[in-house]
């Protein structure tokens, strides 16, 4: 049976990837040689690099003065190093739940934090005041346990980074507002261990304790990403990624089919009267759909679980700590999927009546 | 032409291995699901996780009390954690060219460094005193560029700390004179994208510095290398390898390999006219072997590298700190490539008669 994979992270890549990686295992770029096994040194490697770093600037449209550098360790240790990097005194961090909670606790550890936070985690904060003094703000464009998303850029006067981790190249956005713009890739871009930073030059240099030389930016812009042996396989995945967005209509085409599959699925949430969406509407996730059984209907949730799973459904299950359902339906995710995932709430309607 | 992969790392793994990630990576143990787009949290890769931690300390006859965990980031990645998890105030680094230099580097930002060094970084230190009162004693166990090798355990009344990046499971060692074995391993194990750390648990929670939550042991530890997202393919491939060095013989059948391919390379490089081997004889490594043309046939460097990569030899260009030709012949190398080799540098002598 064809599953349809509904995974928040690890999640489905573009079917296209998988055979690009499959066939590089074989033989990588006519080398002779597996990917697996090829030296990150090989001109034909060091050509995927390039390629990748000035390919994840052009989809973004990024003006210049910003490096891309590929590195192992994941978003989580991001949250360790940008403030080691550029905290001095004192930063603010929106906390939007887990991921945002998580980092702000690694910035605590170099300074004050100023957080920004709604009163539950299913709604956002928004028009908050953001102290002028502060060495940069925070926050997490998407959150997929809740399912939130800021769909606008925030344009402050001091500088700006994004874990876009979940969403990256799922909308257009105006990088000249960002000064670093990072994630783990395992979403929407590649299988996991590389996380991709974003970073703008001018921006580094300015702390004045001693950074580790690993988990210092500058070492690995100077080096273009290679200071170290770079993850590989993750990071020609990504690459492939991103000539399969390329090609079908860069962030703009992904923006288009990612609001086409928003629209149905929570359109179906907000008419089938057994389900119920979870997050104010005006913050409802692209990337991440969440909801529950409906008041009264509660009792059907195992029940709705085992059904969808039955019609290959994979990945439906909530986080941990918030219960119910969850769709991840990334860039990769066919529309073919919602609709599978569509019909099967309509199913499970009919079957109760 | 068949290739025959000398390359330092990331190298050549054993064909079943990447037979087994091309077919996970179609379908995952019976999921349906491609490995690259898999959820960590997904009750097989968790078996794929708790089994290769088992299987890491069963081929290394590890005893109770230490603990494995697989990170993203590197083995440069750990020359940081390590004296920020360890280091109080002194540690001891044999000092055995680039590696060992560079995790000197990051421990002289926790306390003092002791280094002990021989003259050149083609010989070994030895015989030298330990100072009682250090915290750690850290050596590289096989350097790769200069094609050394401690091929004996270090028996201490300190902690002794190894980077086994590129020896790992090729030579039987007493685990119990270890308090710390870690590496990269994209050379005897899997494709970049993973380091493996085998830690004795007594070890950790002795420091007063606070530790970043990525960089702290007792996270990875105690949740088991799933605090964060791991790089899922890299651990995937090396419990492939693992299974396969168990499979055949473990690491005692590695052992017998490795110095079978080793004494053959050396043995040839010692009777050619043409070539001579860099290394003090008691310290070559049995991983990478490395060589140059002897005196009086200098000149012939470039069409020795020439005519050995038209017979299909890759990654024989020794390291370019060092020059000359380095063969590695990591585990998986088959004995095949070596006598390739070597067939070659007699081809290469006669043509020269």
């Amino acid at each position: 049976m064809k599953k349809h994979n509904f995974y928040a992270g690890p999640s489905i890549l573009p079917e296209v990837v998988i055979e690009e990686i499959t066939k590089a295992l074989q033989n990588f770029a006519g080398t002779g040689i597996s990917l697996a096994s090829i030296s990150h040194r090989s001109k034909e490697f060091v050509k995927v690099m390039d390629d990748a770093q000035s390919l994840f600037k052009e989809l973004l449209g990024a003006p210049e003065g910003y490096s891309v550098v590929f590195l192992g360790g994941g978003a989580s240790l991001q949250f360790a190093m940008l403030p080691y990097n550029l905290m001095s005194k004192k930063a603010v961090y929106v906390n939007t739940g887990t991921w945002a909670a998580k980092a702000m606790k690694e910035a605590k550890l170099y300074g004050e934090v100023v957080e920004i936070k709604s009163e539950d985690y299913f709604s956002l904060p928004k028009g908050f005041d953001v102290p002028a003094d502060a060495d940069y703000f925070h926050f997490t464009t998407n959150n997929t346990i809740y399912g939130t998303q800021y769909k606008e850029d925030f344009d402050l006067d001091i500088p700006v980074i994004a874990d876009m981790s979940s969403d990256i190249f799922s909308r257009k956005i105006d990088v000249s507002k960002y000064d670093v713009i990072y994630g783990g890739a395992q979403k929407n871009l590649a299988p996991s261990g590389v996380a991709f930073i974003l970073i703008k030059d001018e921006l580094l240099g300015k702390v004045d304790r001693k950074i580790p030389t690993m988990l210092n930016y500058q070492t690995h812009i100077d080096k273009g990403s290679m200071f170290n042996t770079p993850p590989v396989i993750p990071i020609f995945a990504a690459y492939q990624t991103m000539l399969w967005i390329k090609a079908n209509g860069g962030v703009e085409g992904m923006e288009k089919i990612v609001a086409e599959k928003a629209d149905l699925l929570y359109g179906e949430i907000d008419r089938n009267p057994l389900f119920v969406g979870t997050v104010a509407k005006e913050d409802r996730s692209l990337m991440n759909v969440c909801f529950v059984m409906s008041e009264g209907n509660k009792e059907l949730e195992a029940d709705f679980m085992s059904f969808a799973t039955d019609k290959g459904m994979i990945g439906l299950k909530g986080h941990r700590s918030v219960g119910g359902f969850r769709a991840s339906t990334y860039n990769a995710l066919p529309l073919e999927s919602v609709k599978a995932l569509v019909a099967c709430m309509q199913e499970f309607e009919n079957s109760k009546k």
